[in-house]
């Protein structure tokens, strides 16, 4: 067995069924623990996997150099742990080699099971449908700015507390769409005629949801279908263009591309419509129990895509000051071809 | 001028009067640097101080390696930046020391400026203000859930998307109440005759505020002063405890005590009244941008205490499986004692 540890909560809870904010998960050779004080020791002991002790401590680093004083190598994630930590398991593991790399847990994570597809699946299902009630209620919004939308969405999204986001939802209409890390404006009024970008997602069971789409605010209904009519010529085509590009990447991705072939087909589509200098992103990203994981779809990964990874698709096209469009679902590897969520 | 960098948002705020999520601020001797990406450096431009120079990169680090070359020693918080990183910069600033000092940003703002004060108090009378409006709200509210009720605070809180908020709140019920870490649940309903305890925060201009109030729902009525009177006898004694124990503690703290000696007022007052095994937790935690941070009003603090520091005073009494009662307010030293913001 791998000796590891780690206190990010997606990776002890991938590791052990169970997290809380202060707590440590230690692999060992043949015994793992869950560490942490004396308020989640409880719950911990009710959610651990079988083989996983918990161990109540007042100091958890300390407990780590105790119980793995006699370990000869250790791995961590080295983006995740601070320098401040380090220093002590140096000082206080003189005959342990501590092996530093980077997404240490998340290299686990990067092809799911069966069930953790399911998970997601569930999860993007239920997202869904909030983009559905959400829609439904957005026909009778006209007026309300897009800082009340945004919190409005969260009713939706959350069916009113009883999921988790898994992250701040973007509520972005016409020129604010254009801005990848806009705020939602207080001043920006939705009306007829606008474009609407909702970008938004629901955490089921820990598993993130993740989708975007962008529409037409029309006075006579309003969805978020993929098929939208905009009154503005310009925006039509690059709305079709970046729905051609979403489309086609899904087609066309196969296991045993790499990351960046597959963001070459959708950032191919977009150049040879003339609006390459305006797909400002990566085309996607791995998801499961974090909302960004790996695999990463950008112009520099050479990660082998393999059946069982997840990740979103989702290119766009920004013109500043004018509109944003971005179309994005998330997919599963299967048999070689994706499978949308 | 103290050479030093940071990535965490708060302290870049601080710092130089801008952050965003992918930034890094940088201090040498007589020329100071906020690094990000294209998507922030109008915005940046537009906000940062005047002798600050935001300069636009597709690698901070590499940009950070290449300003500091000749930099002698350079300052960071060591619980802050990852070992990862830091590898990066013992590698690529071989002339230059390295210097990691734990909460090294934190400890800068340990003192709040009259500006910072002003904030902070607007920051709690706003969120008083949303505890008031919630209380109204809950007088009708019989027979909703715990995690309905959590979610239905956060629209008085962020007066429907206006304001963020400080942290998640915590809403519980009785026996949850006595979790400190309880997540509200979908099958406690308030009913007349229960113990309510919110414990919430808003941000106002970035600055955090916090409060708790603990409150009887009575049929007759109902508010979060701390006038308050239970049926259950023993309820109402651990109540004036924790009441006691929190307004002794604001009125007998003076500048020139270490935190440590400031928790051993409350901490008296529980234990001299035989609940001292019950208060589990710390007297309180300094606030300002991070909703946590120094100085520590904690049985280990050793931080001497001194006009312009900020923190909350929150002493609470939990009995596990019963109910559990905490008060919280924020204090400002001014002219060597407390005064409640």
């Amino acid at each position: 067995m791998e000796t590891h540890f780690t206190t990010d909560e997606n990776a002890q809870y991938f590791e052990c069924g169970y997290s809380c904010d202060h707590g440590i998960f230690l692999q060992l050779e043949d015994r793992a623990f869950f560490i942490t004080d004396a308020r989640y020791t409880v719950e911990a002991r009710q959610n651990v996997r079988a083989e996983v002790e918990v161990l109540e401590s007042s100091d958890l680093w300390a407990s780590v150099l105790a119980l793995a004083r006699k370990t000869s190598q250790l791995y961590f994630d080295k983006n995740q742990i601070s320098v401040q930590v380090y220093e002590r398991l140096v000082a206080g593991l003189p005959e342990t080699k501590l092996v530093g790399v980077a997404d240490y847990h998340r290299k686990k994570r990067l092809v799911k099971s069966e069930e953790e597809i399911a998970l997601l699946k569930r999860a993007q299902q239920l997202n869904v449908n909030a983009f559905d009630d959400f829609a439904k209620y957005l026909v009778g919004a006209e007026g309300q700015s897009e800082r009340y939308l945004q919190f409005k969405s969260k009713e939706f999204l959350t069916r009113l507390g009883e999921l988790d986001l898994s992250f701040k939802p973007i509520v972005a209409i016409n020129a604010n769409a254009a801005k990848p890390h806009a705020l939602p404006s207080p001043s920006v009024h939705l009306k007829h005629g606008d474009l609407f970008l909702a970008d938004m997602g629901i955490k089921y069971k820990r598993y993130c949801a993740d989708r975007t789409r962008t529409a037409f605010f029309a006075d006579t209904g309003f969805n978020f279908s993929k098929d939208q009519h905009f009154k503005d010529k310009e925006l039509q085509k690059i709305y079709d263009v970046v729905r051609k590009a979403q489309e086609t990447t899904i087609e066309r991705l196969r296991a045993g591309m790499t990351g960046k072939q597959i963001d070459a087909i959708a950032r191919g589509v977009i150049t040879e419509s003339g609006y390459g200098e305006f797909f400002s992103h990566s085309t996607g990203h791995g998801i499961g129990l974090d909302i960004h994981e790996l695999p990463f779809i950008s112009a520099r990964s050479e990660t082998v895509i393999e059946d069982g990874m997840v990740f979103s698709i989702e290119p766009g096209i920004y013109i500043p000051g004018k509109y944003g469009v971005r179309i994005e679902d998330l997919v599963v590897v299967q048999n070689s071809k994706a499978t949308v969520l």
